[in-house]
């Protein structure tokens, strides 16, 4: 009888960021000591695919090798291994995964996308000229409603919701994508697909089945009858998800209340009372403050509130564990607030700038102690790639620098001066990881390589002289192209701005391979 | 003795944009009649590249093999064809090249780059947080002073320009670039194998020799002397330029004076006096108004000026062959004098916003009269992909809207409301084609698939329902992912926004084939 290895060994280099730099860049020098980046040896128990130990400096086979004799380790598939005879023998059986030599290649934590629209992943690419309440009524919504199960069947899934929903968990994670919080629709059964699909292909992940009950808003063909009804449907997709992941390790279950406007005060108010049932609460997303037209539509749906940020609030919406979408267009009282329940923000420009909603200034929400991830918001955001989001979050924000130049200095919040508004790469891959874990409340469980850390992680290979002839064929290794005179950092820069999913060799969660592989020993 | 076929033949869906919509896109619904769209036959002679006919509704192989028999072809390599006994068998040799069935495949015109620094192509991805002046000297001129041939061997040009421009010119054509104008460094050996390189590789180009003699902005080791030695320099690479293709068919020589600042007032009469020894005038390029800190740079320099544009203009250095690139803060008087000259602006918009240089509105100058094409502007630009380019075009037109509709209706000229400043993906596809044509003043040889123009051509396969398979291996067939349902504009736009040079199987230049190649009858 085979048993799996009690531990893998991950060898080669590691690259993560441990903190958010308390530097901002200047304009000619890059942010310091921020890319934490070793060689060595770093092993993951497969009991729960938590990071249990890493030895730096273990450079080559011979470090390697006197390693695992002081740990009393010894390589599965090697001589003295014996799959049969396994108490028999002595030592630890473990799996070695070797970085593969000359490729430019390094471990990388899992990106974290805190915004994204499973249903919406067939829309890519698809919004014209539109912006977002037009978007939503001629792509969006028409979309979305398809996943309703037939009436023949209402408890069956449609067809659509299996392809869409296996292609956009594969592509994610292709993309290196690790743990995604996804917006569903308002369909139970379609809902519990995606939940039922993260599983089987091993995506961590936050499943939300949408939430609109407003006929002013809502069409009327894609809507729930009433909060009641909006609210036991959520709870069949939480029991839904329980039942498949009990202790809420792969996934979890998120509240979701599309936005203000599709929502009536009695379903806000409920479902805020629902995440209030456990402790600590049950998770929470919706969309704040995107496009100018919203937040008057907003202000018109509820007159009674001071602001956009106040109708979740007085709903009991904005905890440590709600996730608001974009966020452009906030004063600086709702920044208030937002910071001080703990709520996080997904950061989204891909998307603000497809559908053409502003640019949203990431210090100012930094500055006032909000948590910021990144997200794809697929499909108002053309890409499942959270790597063209670390693109664009630092493209904006280097418009968001000249619009600050333009106007003196910039209004609002930023002090420092304009160019402290940039976003340096190294602080937008911060935010696909260690951003997107706190934004979730699972800071200290992802996005880094620390002990106890889940091994959601992605291998990444660049491209390097050695590869001329293979790069010739279709270009089957990417637009990264390396020099070799290149820094570490540099050799990160070519990653994030010319690097693609031809890049993300590998990919696991919790210790589980999910996409690719790792050739050994090449 | 095998003899080439008379003609190539290709068959499958032909899509190019035969003019820039008249009707701007309203929010909600895009532009119409704007792709042209068409299933059918094409033939381009060999002998000179250029297509002699088309035909369309040749929809399957019945049809092909009656429109073979109407025009007296037979296929090389079918029954009836003999290559050795090529004049004893009647009717027309010709090539077949046949779209390949089921892979959403079509024909699009090659991308036109109307702005490119070909030995900045290390530095792809490499810019930190920096803006131009700084990102000039702290990234570029050390780069492209490293192109200098040694003194042992002074017309020998060094190892580092192989590299770099074998490289260049293969990853731009495997983009589907099959016209790029190139910026080179000062050095004469290194612009000229640029020049040899584009020739073997069969990429159309226009090889400008950079021109810079202000010693109090040029770095002390990487400037010309003089002007008389500058312009001494860049008549060497006309010459070389014009020995290797003496009718200007495939390659161009450009005059290239960096920028304002970089040169003197002597060095920029004795250019402008340069390109008008020949009728028409020889091609000039140059940057102008990319960046505010420049434009003052640019007052200070020239005190006697009335603007950016008129130091240019009282050169002689503003014709209809002359290529712009940035033109962002350009003054109304500005716009002006460059539309009544016929000059023409290379938008960049990826590195307007990689290098925080401000949002071009390009609509203000279409408006204006001014010819605009696209621009990779590599490095300053972190991708070599013209698609890239399309992509940034939309996004940043969106963005642009975004400021005027906040600015209530927005400053500037453009007429007919905030939302008409939106570029839709047709239009960018046009300016990345046509538009490009027109800025090279090759309006009518390039950019479309009209009787009479080169076979510049690509390719492009989107992935289907039927690659599923292999998509899960590696992406090797990129990103695009279609779902059966698309309308054909919808495929496009998928392309446009989703998709890379994966989906770019075959290159033509001039009826020969520069990249990949497409599999016959699968």
């Amino acid at each position: 009888m085979t048993t799996s290895p009690s531990l893998i060994v991950f060898h080669g280099t590691f690259i993560h960021l441990p903190r958010l730099p308390a530097e901002p860049a200047t304009p000619s020098t890059p942010p310091k000591h921020v890319l934490e980046i070793r060689r060595g040896a770093l092993w993951v128990r497969t009991v729960d695919g938590r990071i249990e130990g890493f030895e730096w400096g273990v450079e080559g086979e011979e470090e390697l090798g006197a390693l695992m004799g002081r740990m009393g380790w010894r390589e599965e598939g090697r001589q003295g291994d014996n799959d049969d005879d396994d108490n028999d023998t002595e030592g630890v059986r473990v799996r070695i995964v070797r970085g593969r030599k000359g490729r430019n290649g390094f471990f990388f934590p899992g990106f974290v996308d805190t915004h994204i629209h499973a249903p919406q992943y067939p829309n890519s690419g698809i919004f014209g000229s539109s912006t977002l309440l037009d978007w939503l009524k001629t792509y969006t919504f028409p979309l979305e409603s398809s996943f309703s199960s037939s009436p023949s069947s209402p408890t069956t899934p449609p067809p659509i919701a299996h392809n869409v929903y296996n292609r956009v968990v594969r592509r994610t994670l292709a993309h290196g994508t690790t743990c995604a919080a996804y917006f569903a629709t308002i369909h139970v059964p379609a809902t519990n697909l995606l939940a039922d699909i993260c599983h089987t292909r091993g995506q961590r992940a936050l499943i939300g089945r949408v939430c609109m009950d407003n006929p002013s808003t809502c069409p009327d063909h894609y809507i729930d009858s009433s909060p009641s009804s909006s609210l036991a449907a959520t709870r069949a997709t939480i029991a839904h998800i329980t039942t498949l992941d009990p202790s809420h390790t792969l996934l979890k279950p998120i509240i979701t209340p599309r936005f203000a406007p599709s929502c009536t005060p009695p379903l806000l108010s409920s479902l805020g009372a629902l995440a209030a049932e456990t402790s600590p609460p049950t998770h929470i997303q919706t969309h704040i403050s995107e496009n100018t037209s919203e937040v008057s539509l907003v202000a018109r749906l509820f007159p009674s509130h001071d602001s956009y940020t106040h109708v979740y609030d007085s709903a009991g919406l904005l905890t440590r564990r709600t996730v608001l979408a974009h966020a452009i267009h906030l004063s600086a009282s709702e920044r208030e607030i937002i910071a001080s329940r703990g709520a996080g923000v997904a950061h989204c420009p891909v998307s603000n700038s497809a559908i053409g909603s502003g640019l949203c200034e990431v210090r100012e929400l930094l500055d006032s102690g909000i948590s910021v991830g990144l997200g794809t918001d697929v499909s108002g955001g053309y890409s499942s790639s959270l790597m063209e989001v670390v693109r664009q979050t630092c493209l904006v924000s280097r418009l968001v620098a000249y619009r600050a130049h333009e106007e003196g200095g910039g209004k609002g919040s930023v002090e420092g001066g304009a160019d402290r508004r940039k976003i340096s790469v190294e602080e937008a891959l911060w935010l696909a990881t260690r951003g997107g874990a706190k934004v979730l409340d699972m800071e200290g469980e992802i996005g880094g390589f620390e002990k106890g850390m889940w091994w959601d992680a992605m291998y990444v290979e660049l491209t390097g002289e050695e590869d001329e002839g293979e790069q010739e064929e279709g270009g089957r290794l990417g637009n990264v192209e390396v020099f070799g005179w290149e820094s570490r950092e540099e050799w990160i820069a070519k990653w994030v701005w010319c690097g693609d999913d031809r890049n993300v060799k590998a990919v696991w969660v919790g210790g589980r391979i999910v996409h690719g592989r790792v050739e050994r020993d090449l």
